[in-house]
């Protein structure tokens, strides 16, 4: 039985790697690339070199970075009172996105998770603790998915924080917006509940 | 509003030129680029320039080969005497996994598709006519989709190839192996009444 070529199943296998990527979708991935012109192959295959090689990560808030501080951490205008700690970059570009929070933030690379070996030294979680040295910041938000493992590495931050003295938050639980009361599952719910509000 | 750095914005759009690939997709894809090691991005870089410039066409055939003639055609234990057209080098490996033909092939590398302007000249149809020539091949199986583009390409090449003096055969229509009568759409069964073969 005829297979692919060498170089082509070299490719497949490469695309397999990605995040969401099958057997089959790496395939169509792995032939689109043939029926791409020679330039935007190369140019397919530069911007993954140069996207290693350039990227690296803010010396302050260990958010990705092209440059030693990135432009969140070097903008004046931002409010360095105000930490907002979330898990990943994409993390982010969600507040980003949301344009309501002009604070700073601080990425930790993940979440605390024992079963996968992951502990507080993997983590960016002592890069967090000497930001916190001059006392210049006043609060802390804990913006980590409302998951076991998020809600496992605000406890431990809130804990490691005290000291500090600073002001530790964590987002709030509750109803998403344009959602459905009945659909809503029981913790949701019960979070809900709990942290309503006078209107 | 803080965005994506500027290698990072490069390569998300370059996953995004990949079929199937959307804006939340080739960002993921991204970031997972950048958590590989250097020596993934790396061979995942050369994996797509190597692919573009180790594979070619077989000269014959014109299915993808990384010599000048592909293994099928080199294989002297292939029957010469059929060949089966294909549309893409997917459907030669589709053909391949069932183990059941022992002909040659040839890829059309895509169907006439006069809106989009896909013609005869677009296709490899000339190199097609030229491998018959010498009157060794008998048959030709026309294994293109059946689809309209599909049907339509079937159709000219049948013309085309009646002065050759070779069977031209078409794969059967019918009812798809574990498929259900009360759920197959009415060509096909139309199809399949009409293909009807005594037991």
């Amino acid at each position: 039985m005829l297979g692919f070529t060498p170089a082509l199943e070299k490719l497949v296998e490469r695309f397999r790697l990605l995040p969401g990527v099958g057997y089959k979708s790496a395939v169509r991935m792995a032939f689109s690339v043939l029926q791409m012109s020679d330039e935007d192959a190369r140019a397919f295959s530069e911007a993954i070199v140069g996207a290693k090689e350039k990227i690296g990560r803010c010396k302050i808030c260990c958010d990705i970075s092209e440059t030693e501080v990135c432009a969140v951490c070097a903008d004046p205008a931002r409010d360095e009172k105000i930490i907002c700690v979330v898990e990943s970059p994409k993390d982010v570009l969600a507040i980003e996105k949301v344009n309501h929070f002009h604070g700073l933030y601080h990425v930790l690379w993940g979440l605390l998770d024992p079963m996968e070996g992951v502990g507080p030294d993997e983590l960016c979680v002592k890069e967090l603790l000497s930001r916190l040295g001059d006392g210049k910041v006043e609060e802390v938000i804990i913006a980590t998915n409302p998951s076991i493992e998020g809600e496992a590495t605000a406890m431990y931050l809130s804990r490691l924080l005290k000291p500090f003295n600073v002001k530790t938050t964590r987002l709030a639980y509750g109803l998403p917006a344009g959602g459905e009361l009945e659909y809503a599952d029981e913790l949701t719910l019960f979070k809900a509940l709990e942290g309503r509000r006078e209107i």
